[in-house]
C-alpha cells in the first residue's frame, strides 16, 4: 500500500492507494476517530457490488452504516438527490459527529461529498472511488458539486476528505472505455507537472492497458501526489491550481455542448489537451516533438484527439467555452504548455487560433 | 455609526450600527472590493419597502444589482426557494466574483447565506439585517442554513459575510411583537456575558421600547460585540460558542412542536431563559435574586415566560428535545448560569429537573 499526504494543515489527509483495501476501510475509519454511525452514498450499481463490503468493513470495526443508493448517471447529481440524500440522514438519525461514505465514480463522490458539506452545516465524510477518473482526480481536493439546468457544478462547496481510499482492485471490473478514459486525467498530471511520468507513462502504456496492479499503483500515487501538491498549495483555486484545468477548457465544452451524453470526460479533454498542445505550439513555445508525443499518447491509449464539427457545433462550443466558470470579463483564459511537465496557466488565447488549432486534422 | 469588527483573521468583517446607514451600502461594499455584479435576497415585503433604496446605494457605487425576491415567512427557509435563487443567479449571470446582499430579517439571512455559500463552491455575501433579532444575531456568526421536514436548519454551512449593515432606522417600522421578540436575544447577552449590560437593560428598557435610536445603538452593538467575540474564539461551535444557546434547548422544542407558529423565536427563547434560569438555581448555584431579575426582566419587555401545556404536548416537547442537534449520545445539554454575566455549558440536566421547571407557575 502506498501513502499519498494532502497537505492542508490541521486538515491534511491520506490518500491510500493499493490493492484489497476496502477490507481495511473500518479500521482506517476508527483510526480517525470518526462517530459510530455513518452513511454510505453510492448508485445502485457500484451498491449492487460493493455496498456490502463496504458495510461489513465499517461494521467489524464498530460502525453502524445505512446505504443510500441512487440511480447511476449524471443526471444524478442534482439538487434533487441532493434532497433525497439529507432526507435519508434525517430518517437515519445522523448527527454531527457522523460521517459519510462516498463510494463510486466522480458523480457519487461529488455528489456526496456536497451532501457531507451541507447536512447539518458539515459532517465528516470519506472518498472511496471506484473509477480511475476518480480515483486519480475527483476523490482528491475537496471540490463537491451538482449541476443546475443552467451548468455543470454550478452548486457546491469545497469540503475536504478526512481520507481517500483506493482501493486498485476495484478497476479490475471497470469497462474498457471508462478505464482509458480515465486514463487522460493520468496523462495530464505528466503534462502539466512530470516529465518523466509522461515518458514513463509512454513507456508503461501497454501494462495499464492490461491493468497490472504494479502499473496502476504508480500510476494512481503518482497523479494523486501531483494533485496533492497543487491543492496543498492552493486549495481554492486563486492560482496555482488552475493547472489542474489543461485540456479542461475545450474539454468542458465539447462535454456540454453534446448534453454530456456522447463523450465520456476523459474523452472530452483528451481533445482539449492536444488542441491545448496545439495552441501551446503557437503561443507559449512546446516544441514539436512534445506536441507529437502528448497526442501520440493519447491515441495510443484509446483515446480520441480531433473532433469533427459543423459550423454550427463550433459556434456552440465557442459560447459554452465563454460560458466556463473560470472566464473573466468575457476573456476565454487556457493553461498551455511551455514542455511536458511545464505549464502557465490564465493565458488569454485569440479565437482565431482556437479555430485553427480545431480545423487541423 | 459605531463599528464592531468579527475577529476571524483574513477572515475578519466589520459590523456597522447606526441610523441612515444602508444609504452607505455601496461604498462600504466598494471598499471591500466586491466584483460588479450582485443579487439582493430579500422577502416580498422587505423588497417592497428596501430594495429601491438598496439597489440605488448598490448603482451609486458602480454595482449592478438584481432583486431577487420570496414569498415572506420560515416556509421559503427551503431547498425549493434556495434552487429558485440559484436559478436566477445562473440567470442573472453572477461570476466568482459577483456577491449576495441578504437583505431582510433571520430567515432571508439564513437562505440568501447558504445560496452565498454553496453557489459556484461559495461567493461573498453581505448582510442587511432589517429585523432587532437579525441585527443582534443571525446576521452575525456565519451560521446559514435552511429547513428540512424532519427540522430545522437541518441543511446549512458556515459561510462569513464581509459586512454587516445594522441600519437602526429599519427597526422604526418592525411590528411591536417582532421588536420585543428581538430583546429575548439582547437580555440574553447580559446574562451570558455581562452582567453591567443586564443592568444597563434593566434599567433603559422604557427607552428601548419606544425605539429610541440611542439606546438601540447601545443595544445592538454590544450585543453584536458579545456574539463577535464569542464567535471569533469558537467559530464552528465546538466550545464556547455553544453558550449562545442559552434559553435555545428549551425554547427550540417549543417551536418545534408549536409548529413555528405559535411563538415567534424570541418569544420561545424567553420562555426558555428563564426556565434556564430555574435549572440554573438547582444545578450552578445561580442566586435567587439573579434568577427574579431574569424573569422580572424578559415580563417587562412583555415576553411570555411560562408555558402551559397538557401532558401529551410535555411529552411532545421532551421528544423535540431529544431530537436537538446539540444532543450527544442521547443527553440534553443545556447552558446553565452561575450568576448574571457568566454561564456554563455542556450542563447535562436530568428529566424530573426539566419537568419540575416547567410545572411551576
Amino acid at each position: 500500500m502506498q501513502k499519498v499526504r494532502v497537505p492542508l494543515g490541521d486538515r491534511s489527509y491520506p490518500i491510500l492507494v493499493g490493492p484489497q483495501l476496502i477490507g481495511r476501510l473500518g479500521t482506517e475509519c476508527r483510526r480517525l476517530g470518526l462517530g459510530r454511525r455513518c452513511a454510505i452514498i453510492a448508485d445502485d450499481q457500484v451498491a449492487r457490488r460493493y455496498a456490502q463490503p463496504v458495510a461489513d468493513a465499517l461494521k467489524a470495526a464498530g460502525f453502524d452504516g445505512v446505504v443510500i443508493a441512487f440511480k447511476p448517471g449524471e443526471s444524478s447529481k442534482s439538487l434533487k438527490t441532493v434532497a433525497d440524500c439529507y432526507d435519508q440522514l434525517a430518517a437515519h438519525r445522523l448527527e454531527r459527529k457522523s460521517f459519510v461514505v462516498a463510494l463510486g465514480g466522480g458523480v457519487t463522490g461529488d455528489l456526496a461529498g456536497f451532501v457531507a458539506a451541507t447536512y447539518l452545516r458539515g459532517i465528516e465524510f470519506v472518498q472511496v472511488p471506484t473509477t480511475l477518473l476518480a480515483q486519480v482526480d475527483s476523490s482528491v481536493g475537496g471540490k463537491t458539486g451538482v449541476n443546475l439546468k443552467a451548468g455543470k457544478n454550478l452548486v457546491g462547496a469545497f469540503h475536504q476528505p478526512r481520507l481517500v481510499l483506493c482501493d486498485l482492485d476495484t478497476l479490475a471490473t471497470l469497462p474498457e472505455r471508462e478505464f482509458r478514459a480515465g486514463l487522460a486525467e493520468v496523462i495530464k498530471y505528466g503534462i502539466i507537472a512530470d516529465a518523466k511520468f509522461f515518458a514513463w507513462l509512454e513507456q508503461q502504456l501497454p501494462a495499464l492497458l492490461r491493468r497490472d496492479v504494479k502499473a496502476l499503483a504508480r500510476a494512481v500515487a503518482r497523479s494523486c501526489e501531483i494533485k496533492a501538491r497543487v491543492v496543498g498549495e492552493d486549495e481554492h483555486e486563486t492560482g496555482v491550481r488552475a493547472i489542474l484545468n489543461f485540456g479542461h477548457t475545450i474539454g468542458h465544452a465539447i462535454e456540454a455542448i453534446s448534453g454530456y451524453h456522447k463523450f465520456l470526460h476523459g474523452e472530452a479533454i483528451a481533445i482539449g489537451q492536444v488542441a491545448a498542445a496545439q495552441l501551446s505550439r503557437k503561443l507559449t513555445g512546446l516544441g514539436p516533438t512534445d506536441a507529437d508525443r502528448i497526442r501520440a499518447l493519447f491515441e495510443r491509449a484509446g483515446l480520441p484527439v480531433t473532433l469533427r464539427q459543423t459550423k454550427l457545433q463550433r459556434e456552440r462550443l465557442f459560447a459554452a467555452m465563454k460560458l466556463d466558470k473560470k472566464v473573466r470579463d468575457g476573456q476565454i483564459q487556457f493553461v498551455l504548455a511551455e514542455k511536458i511537465g511545464k505549464v502557465r496557466w490564465g493565458v488569454n488565447v485569440p479565437h482565431k487560433l482556437i479555430h485553427e488549432v480545431l480545423d487541423a486534422p
